[in-house]
């Protein structure tokens, strides 16, 4: 059996595992576990990733969890072009940077504002208090402004003058609070120059074809109540 | 100027950091940051790090943040023995799953066991409440299940048959409970025995001396109020 991805791309660590397979013609079985019909939550599933968690790649009888060591191992395996990840010491320095600030910040405010704004109150049917929601979106706020004053500043992509993994792992995360309906570029044109930069890099289909899902976020259909019950708890904990 | 490294010990990673240049014998410029006399916050330390954290690394005029990053780049440019972060694409694979994984899971519940159970009331003053704690314990509890039953198994190493970085992180993280007084190893003999396994593979006197700090922090002086009004915004955004 070649590779296979284990992915949902209603998560924004999936989209940024499938665009860079697809990009870089990684050829891979995809496997769709459906997180809103619980899939992930299935006997089988837990035999692949005990956590219950997407994504994860299967190679052989290889079996590798969380998005950035699925990614780098992509990179390296099939030898992408050096931009995604550099040979270059201090630039490949820059990408383990900002893959790895990224876990505590961006990623958590992204998913919270997701969670906050559409996927608790209309997916699960748990209302989320109009404080709770701006206190999130105020944190999202601050990580937005590190990503551009940080990471970004002037250059064309945040670790260089070539797209990587980090741009990558970012642009994913932002398409969250978008598909929420939140106006992440609105006001940032340092940020919003970026991402056409990124779309561009990307490829505008694979772009769209990747975000498809999470474009239409706001019209889940409502879990049903055992779903519900299984999903909460575990939801809760995601975006702590 | 040389190879420069802003940290503090108190700082779990920047404990693994001193360890594995230490280790590695890796000559460095140690520029300690005091957290708890609130360096981090002075005019001259935002030079180097606008964030504000520890750890830092300077490499000439080259200035990387966070701990993960600091750690790959040290392997990479002195060439520490291939153990640490492996050529091999899978057992390279699995620290980086480690080091992705930790993040979210073992590092926010060393941070919060350590924050809730000493620093926040011996330190700052801020009265803990037993069912914040007891929740804090168990969340601990699980990340603990997880290291030992998905990352630990049967090996001696939490990646392999030799120690690597994922190691080093772990074992620093843990000493941040063990600070606080939990007892963390007991009643768990595998990750019992992989600590004495990492102790020797760093050298217990090194070991020791890199945890000085930290096996002290019950004893930490109540921080002036001036200090306090400035940090317990920052530490709870840190430990949320
Ligand atoms: N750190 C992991 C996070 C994986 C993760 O949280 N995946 C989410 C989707 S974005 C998931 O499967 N959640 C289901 C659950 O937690 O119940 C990564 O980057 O791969
Ligand atoms: N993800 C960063 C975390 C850095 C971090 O949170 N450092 C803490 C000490 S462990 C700090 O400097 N905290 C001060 C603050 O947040 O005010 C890393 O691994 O280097």
């Amino acid at each position: 059996m070649g590779l296979e991805l284990y992915l949902d791309l209603l998560s924004q660590p999936c989209r940024a595992i499938y665009i860079f397979a697809k990009k870089n013609r990684i050829a891979f079985e995809l496997r769709t576990v459906d997180l809103r019909k619980g899939q992930h939550l299935s006997d089988a599933f837990a035999q692949v990733n005990p956590l219950q968690k997407v994504p994860v790649l299967k190679d052989g009888d290889f079996i590798l969890t969380e998005s950035v060591a699925i990614l780098l191992y992509l990179a390296r395996k099939y030898k992408v072009p050096d931009h995604w990840y550099p040979q270059d010491l201090q630039a490949c320095a820059r990408v383990d940077e900002y893959l790895a600030w990224q876990h505590t910040a961006l990623r958590r405010n992204c998913l919270r504002a997701l969670w906050h704004k559409v996927m608790l109150p209309v997916f699960l049917g748990e209302p989320v208090s109009p404080e709770m929601l701006a206190t999130t979106l105020a944190e999202l706020d601050m990580a937005l402004q590190v990503l551009e004053g940080k990471f970004l500043q002037d250059k064309a992509f945040l670790t260089g003058s070539h797209i990587s993994l980090a741009d990558l792992v970012a642009i994913t995360e932002l398409m969250h609070p978008v598909g929420a309906g939140c106006q992440v570029f609105k006001g940032r044109p340092k940020l919003a120059a970026w991402r056409q930069r990124v779309e561009a890099a990307v490829g505008e289909v694979l772009f769209q074809e990747a975000h498809e899902v999470i474009l239409k976020a706001k019209d889940s259909q409502p879990a049903d109540p055992t779903l519900k019950q299984k999903m909460l708890p575990k939801v809760l904990a995601m975006i702590q």
